[in-house]
């Protein structure tokens, strides 16, 4: 069975891709469905693992195979509170047997959503407007045509690893496709904060000269910055979620230089840090825009953006911005009822506890397995285990996270890997995750480690 | 009251737009959500009507009001099988409570589904690929990457009128976003087939020649083409259903060119023609592309293309495409759902009568009021009626138009405007529109031209 690591980075460049030449291995029923699979769906589509998993059901943080076994689900972001939530479900249900439509007619649940995710930012931002897309991609699609028109400049910075979407503009700025994913002309890459081999101490400097350094090439080619784009967790990076006196010096420079900073909270937003709604409010720093996505309405296709006033004045008087389906009515049903859960049941400080126990519970392993952790990082429900080589030279092992990631899948616990060498564990688990859900995660964990260890 | 016309093309240029500096003119209820709106949604948002419409429910082809009045909804294409359809809303509530995942774990569903909407299609496109997406702006950004890498081009070839989407890529060959709105370096427009003005029987070789021209200068340019894109309707060109021998000729030179043709169906799909399942099938060509949207899930955030297996070919060996939301198990629900309506129902059929009954009753109509009506036109429940100042001259009039969809508003009936000149009465329902509903249509049409005349 071949593992696929990024030493194939090019064709199939994918943390936790499953190997089409490998379907021989797979039951009759598994070969069928890929079969099928690659017939309808074409050859750009991925599925996870060495061996799929066929998922028919799901609530809390479990699912379901079609074998009737249960998977503990420390993977799934999207569905924030909890697979088929029965909140999200009965509103959905409630909305789509009334109304659904666009948002230009009238209607009421559009702008109390929008009420009351506003106000959970703060500054400038906190006074700004939500616009709705039904995805983060159409979001950061949408926030760089605005930085574009803003500034009346082209450059995009972004770290050297960063997914930011799939649409034309965006993935031109995201590195991450693999290099077969051609990048935009006018897109300059910046190292990630990699506070494993680098001194947090020094990230912050060593962030801001980066780029200030890409603003500088971005002149020198004839060309000024339209926005430097930032997922604060760093999540296809590798997950640095900290140190976060990181992004003040690093903003300074864009805003100095005429453009803008784009909070990318697709990955961050929405309390997964732990420690605050916004990934970008533990740097202490004022997006000019933020872009949302994924757990906005807990699976249901709904994100947007909130921008400043100043930001998006002249683009709005200039131009119009329509969504069909951004901002319907059962959109907004579907994102109104996840915030209500978020905030009512408090899930950012749970959130908090839950993952301080993982991290505990991982650093113990990493105590027992110090030849192969070489680093246990995150915040709130977004952690990352660094596997390493060799933890003096700390260099990556993106053959062990592999068999880890499939070595849970067997043991029926969802993670993946991220990361340019696909050697970092990325636990980030559905917001519910409980305590219980914790103690079965890590103890998992050890086992496929001593498994590895014992290979 | 400001009668907003195609006049002002620039800064408000959309048809059928409310005018903010109306606002005074509002009641107190609809003046508070008016500012509440701009507050919260900000500038580059747009409302219909002179009188904004504020809608709380809906079912079939009816629509009501926060004031409980009732409206008969001949502008809808999105709900496609009726406002609350119930089978799409139980498919989206079991679904929600059952499992909503993404693509990358094996699911039933989107292959069952996949299947059933390629098996409606001909040709290479048949045996192709169902990708997913969320929005018809991601169906064709993503058709188009696919496009320029396929060629290696970058050239694409619009018709002077056209949308095809809100995203970066997509908004740049969208020209009726108006003239604020930047067009691509490497777009070409062509005149849409204006089928009043032109002799239909000349209208194929001067719409081939006006393509073959935009590829010439392409080359002139040092560029190829990498697709045309076609609405066959030519939605926001002003409705041009016929003739249907139209894209052949075209079509032949852009492959002869080296590039593709791209279907754009996400108005003129899922049977709206009440001719064929897919508007393109009319004109007897086979796409290299088709996309989809609107209708395809009722309302719920769904689209795609289909793909034939060799233009993606390379694209899905270099590259992998996901999209968090697309091809979900609840998109698909929704999906599967709406397109079961289309076929047990027979729609399409449906559809085809009540389009020449409406169709009927506008040509009495025209007869009855000659001076405004320059022409009736369409297909199915797409259906162009052209107001002019002078029918000898056929001056297009938006501001009748304009008067005209105001006065159907007051009668309760919703329509639109569409066209350069934003003249040509737009009139779209959901599939199921029934033939009451057209009478309603009809007599509701004839009195508010009657009224305008007595003006």
């Amino acid at each position: 069975m071949t593992l696929l690591t990024n030493a194939n980075r090019g064709t199939m460049q994918m943390n936790n891709a499953f190997d089409p030449s490998d379907a021989e291995s797979l039951s009759d029923s598994a070969r069928r469905l890929v079969d099928r699979r690659a017939r309808l769906l074409g050859p750009a589509y991925r599925l996870f693992y060495q061996t799929p998993v066929h998922m028919v059901r799901g609530t809390g943080t479990r699912l379901w195979d079609a074998d009737g076994l249960e998977y503990l689900d420390a993977y799934n972001n999207v569905v924030a509170v909890g697979h088929a939530n029965a909140e999200v479900a009965e509103a959905v249900d409630r909305q789509m047997k009334t109304l659904c439509t666009h948002t230009r007619y009238l209607q009421d649940g559009v702008l109390d959503y929008a009420e009351q995710l506003l106000a959970t930012f703060d500054g400038a931002i906190a006074d700004g407007h939500l616009m709705m897309t039904c995805t983060g991609s159409e979001a950061n699609d949408l926030a760089m045509r605005i930085a574009k028109h803003r500034t009346g400049n082209q450059g995009i910075i972004v770290t050297s690893e960063a997914y930011h979407g799939n649409s034309d503009l965006t993935s031109g700025f995201s590195p991450s496709l693999g290099d077969n994913s051609p990048l935009g002309t006018w897109v300059r890459c910046v190292p990630a904060p990699d506070s494993y081999r680098v001194s947090p101490s020094g990230l912050g400097a060593k962030f801001e000269s980066d780029v200030a350094a890409a603003i500088a090439d971005l002149r020198r080619h004839g060309q000024g910055v339209a926005a430097l784009i930032v997922d604060s967790l760093f999540s296809s990076d590798g997950i640095y979620s900290n140190p976060t006196d990181l992004l003040r010096g690093a903003v300074d420079q864009v805003h100095k230089a005429g453009g803008l900073f784009v909070a990318d909270e697709v990955q961050s937003g929405f309390g997964r840090s732990g420690e605050a709604m916004w990934g970008y409010q533990r740097h202490g720093v004022e997006p000019d825009i933020v872009t949302m996505g994924k757990p906005m309405g807990n699976g249901f296709p709904v994100a947007g953006i909130a921008v400043t006033q100043d930001t998006v004045a002249r683009f709005g008087a200039k131009m119009r911005y329509f969504n069909t389906f951004g901002g319907n009515s059962v959109a907004v049903a579907a994102a109104q009822a996840t915030l209500d859960v978020i905030q009512r049941n408090q899930l950012v400080e749970a959130v908090k506890s839950t993952g301080e126990l993982i991290q505990a519970g991982f650093r113990e392993i990493q105590a027992r397995h110090p030849q192969l952790i070489g680093d246990v990082r995150g915040t709130g429900l977004y952690i990352g285990v660094e596997m390493v080589a060799d933890p003096d030279t700390k260099a990556p092992d993106g053959r062990a996270a592999t068999q880890v990631v499939n070595g849970l899948r067997d043991r029926k616990v969802l993670i993946s890997a991220t990361g340019p060498a696909g050697n970092v564990l990325k636990i980030r688990p559905p917001l519910v995750f409980t305590p219980e859900d914790a103690k079965w995660l890590i103890d998992a964990l050890d086992d496929t480690l001593t498994d590895l260890e014992a290979l």
